[in-house]
């Protein structure tokens, strides 16, 4: 049995099933928030925002203070590798991400280990928030899944993932050398977090979707679990949460051979599937961040149902994407409420 | 034992496993064609070239005098329907569909009758296209699946339907009539469509994605159900492929649930899914149509592959989605070689 002071979401990682979830929220630091917004209108260039510790330190644990979240994840985002790696990375407002010209697979390569340091503001975000986070709540640390930093790289923007897609069939040494050098650099980033104070581990495959077999186990669950492995010879043992967004079916071979500790569903993970899933490893997930926004009964009939098919397993309560920025503050406090009331 | 005649693809839907599978490809009749784009160009306003029998039933032939495909799909548009019931649709070049203002679901509901005539010029194209075909081929018509018709009626064009999905949380009676009009619709048409000679019927559910498993069940399990049973009523017993396009894991639960004959998989469907779901009835799929595009011994490789994983049960090759327009013929030859040399 682990001390009571172990934080909830560490306990469902090590494959416990607890009294009720944990819960945490996907971009639950985020503009959903008023205070949020009311700091990030102070800074706003987002990605130097991103790289001032103590601005993203509060926006880290803003929703710690409102609601009865298990966990914080540190502020950051899944780009801040390239622009470490010699790319230039900004946001055109209401549009998101713009990159610059790729710099060649030999080019990035040399910088990985630059890289790391380059990204040591993520480190200084987290030992400002481990000094203030509760022992009872986690701090999860993250990085972008190499194939969804890569499709950004390579299309300069976010996309429908066609063109980086055909690449990877007309193109393989090109994609596959720029996913090795994601890979190590991913790695390493990750264990510079568990250094600086995570507890827990994301990888965030936001686009993991379309992708036939052959494709997803190249670019995603290969690169996964090589990035787990890389960690490991790194010696970081803290556990790993891989999320494959949109990989349907191919959830389960990811589940079977990734090597994540525990695997984060999105909207569309069937009862059956996560049960199928929990077999193997806690699973999270995977409430409709639409259904949130909407509220009504129907959300709380909804959380109630998930509970009831996956809170007799290894399981952490979440949404199956970020929170949508319009969404209602008393509707999340209602969701929280829903869900830290049960007893399972 | 059937009669040899018996078309190739009627034997794979009534379950046979067949010494190689039958094989056609969606969006067989396209630009990827000169000889299509030749037609075209003589009638650049998409919705009269739909109207139109005799071009419509030579689109429909052109692709099986250069292929040796086992079916033709009559040449028509999701889109035919909602016009039929009295919102307007046209087509902007390059754009895609535009829609113009909805109708409330009772003036919809009052055309439902009326629209099976004003649909009758795709029976016309059906009976022009069976009299043309030799009877080792079989003849396919089609519809939109509702939820996917209705996003493009709700939305006026493509969009990420996260809209739509927002109105089914916060206007289900809205959405769930809307549905009701387009299952009584699509259920007529397609009898119509079977009268007028087609011997097997699909439900191309384009946008069957990120559904959570509630809305799946209520916007397109159900609905499509409600379609197979009201065709059964009409004295239609033609097998129906139902393709619930992008549903990930929870194919699986349509494949137990909605009563289609058989399930189109689309590209991200597993190799453990697919024969999951051969114990229950025909798969068909699902080569991605950018490795179609890209050519190369990976081609050839995958549909080798494909055929291996599901070639033991009852199986259609096909595409997980349309033929891309920039495809080069000599690939579409390449792939069909492929499927017929092959003997399992």
């Amino acid at each position: 049995m682990m001390q009571s002071d172990t934080p909830r979401l560490l306990q469902s990682l090590s494959g416990k099933t607890l009294d009720r979830p944990p819960i945490w929220f996907m971009r639950q630091a985020g503009r959903f928030l008023p205070e949020y917004r009311a700091l990030r209108a102070q800074s706003p260039d987002f990605m130097a925002f991103c790289k001032t510790p103590s601005m993203a330190a509060e926006v880290t644990l803003q929703p710690l203070r409102r609601f009865a979240f298990d966990a914080a994840i540190v502020f950051a985002d899944i780009l801040l590798i390239p622009e470490a790696l010699g790319q230039k990375v900004w946001f055109e407002a209401g549009e998101g991400p713009r990159l610059g010209e790729l710099p060649s697979n030999e080019s990035l390569a040399d910088q990985i280990e630059a890289s790391t340091s380059r990204l040591s503001y993520v480190g200084e975000t987290l030992d400002l928030v481990r000094g203030q986070l509760e022992p009872g709540r986690a701090l999860i640390g993250f990085a972008g899944g190499p194939w969804t930093v890569a499709t950004y790289m390579l299309e300069g923007r976010s996309s429908d993932r066609s063109a980086p897609r055909s690449l990877a069939y007309s193109e393989p040494e090109r994609i596959d050398g720029l996913i090795a050098v994601l890979v190590e650099s991913t790695a390493r980033y990750l264990a510079m977090q568990a250094a600086a104070g995570a507890q827990a581990l994301k990888i965030f495959e936001s686009w993991a979707e379309q992708l036939p077999e052959p494709l997803f186990d190249r670019l995603v669950t290969q690169p996964h679990a090589a990035i787990i492995k890389r960690l490991r010879e790194l010696g970081v043992d803290l556990p790993v949460i891989g999320f494959p967004r949109g990989a349907g079916a191919l959830v389960d071979v990811y589940a079977a051979k990734a090597g994540s500790d525990a695997v984060a569903l999105d909207v569309q993970a069937s009862a059956e599937q996560g049960r199928r899933i929990q077999k193997l490893k806690p699973i999270q997930g995977a409430l409709d961040p639409l259904l949130l926004r909407a509220g009504g009964v129907e959300l709380e009939r909804r959380i109630d149902e998930m509970l009831q098919a996956w809170g007799d397993g290894p399981y952490i309560f979440n949404l199956g994407h970020g929170i949508l920025p319009d969404t209602p503050v008393e509707h999340v406090q209602r969701a929280v409420d829903r869900v830290t009331g049960h007893k399972g």
